[in-house]
């Protein structure tokens, strides 16, 4: 068993458009698949309106309970654009104008172009550090645990691959995917004997259809690459005892 | 001002495949959407491990908040489904194995295709009401104004749309969206004066590119479509004034 500490993120996604179905969120996804790369795991993601007294709540709860928060949205130039201001509240701290993503901004825009609207991309919560935004310039932030991200997918990503090398995680989550055409309903004793003996993995079970006929993908996780070997070893038995060839895949 | 109550939502979405990335969540989407038409207002969602402990504290914490709360995810036949018994934790209930569920599935199942975990999935917490699975039998079930639901998006949206007529909403929140290439920094200080004149309708702002060029899509959102009305002539208006044509969109 690995005495290694977990290291734990949580992704706060603030947006009203993303309640209303209007956008799709992407950012889990990418964030999940990477920071799990650095051995960091997420562990919750919570999705929320742009309503002060809930941005400043959530961000409490999460930075107390998690190694590392992200948030993304709500940091651009308008009316509903408020994150910046609710972290730095959450946090008991001026929101202040930086210097450094002030003279970026200015340097960014045409004179005839900079607006009061865009120069508020230049606040944040005092002593925080800025995040380079390679694509569009204006910052994020980071306050203690806490990063503050944009919403536009294709930002946050450019952002965090900026930053990632200064996220401490521990033992990378590794993990085999086994499928086959047993229903998980079949097999589901002998899953459970397996997950029984391997207490220190994560076994998850994913059922699919395809040419109508009935499979499941079976997930193992942990961080002992040779103890997910031997698991697996024992579930390719399983399904062969089906009947059923087993096929290691990428998901 | 409509003097309507705002009947709220909350989805808590159930899997470690969402949190590690592997699977990318469709139900937000389509539930945040599909309550709006029927005056429901999705407020949060959450997703979450397949951990006991946080799958109860947040139904708990959901059910005293919100109108309606609807799980997703963990209510198959393997270990690592674990949703229903803890619903029903949740709730101090005892887990049941529901008669009618019971004999769906037994005829459902060929007699050498029935096991023990698929018997599982007729295990629902005590006085609850089945809700029908169309697509592969195996119900959801609803306690109080708890929704539990399965994951695989094709069978929960099936379900929903076979439940969906016995939710009871408010004024259906309607929305007007209008895009033009003027960047939203450069007509925020316009926004937000819209937006202080009409305090009942939230207006959001959503920057774009396309074709190289810059600009916003302007979401009008509100129960009283005259001030929507208003409101959008205004914002054509406000348009116009920096040299763009604005144009009706669907999203």
């Amino acid at each position: 068993m690995s005495e290694q500490k977990t290291v734990t993120a949580c992704l706060i996604i603030i947006g009203n458009e993303i309640l209303s179905g209007r956008t799709r969120d992407a950012n889990l996804q990418f964030l999940g698949e990477n920071l799990n790369k650095l051995g960091i795991r997420m562990m919750e993601a919570r999705v929320i309106a742009d309503v002060e007294e809930t941005i400043i709540a959530c961000v409490n709860d999460a930075r107390a309970r998690f190694d590392y928060v992200f948030t993304t949205g709500g940091i651009g130039p308008t009316h509903d654009d408020i994150t910046s201001a609710c972290v730095a509240k959450a946090f008991g701290r001026k929101l202040i104008r930086h210097p450094d993503a002030e003279a970026l901004l200015l340097s960014h825009y045409k004179p005839e172009d900079v607006t009061e609207a865009r120069m508020k991309m230049a606040d944040v919560a005092e002593d925080s550090i800025l995040l380079e935004n390679p694509v569009s310039r204006a910052p994020g932030f980071q306050v203690e645990n806490v990063f503050v991200l944009p919403g536009v997918p294709r930002i946050m990503q450019a952002m965090f691959d900026l930053f990632k090398h200064r996220l401490v995680g521990g033992a990378e989550m590794l993990s085999k995917s086994i499928a086959s055409y047993t229903p998980e309903g079949k097999m589901a004793a002998r899953l459970t004997a397996l997950q029984d003996s391997h207490p220190d993995l994560e076994i998850g079970s994913y059922p699919f259809s395809r040419d109508g006929k009935h499979g499941s993908t079976i997930v193992i996780r942990g961080t002992d690459a040779a103890e997910i070997d031997r698991a697996a070893e024992t579930l390719r038995g399983i399904m062969r005892d089906f009947g059923n060839e087993p096929q290691e895949v990428d998901l």
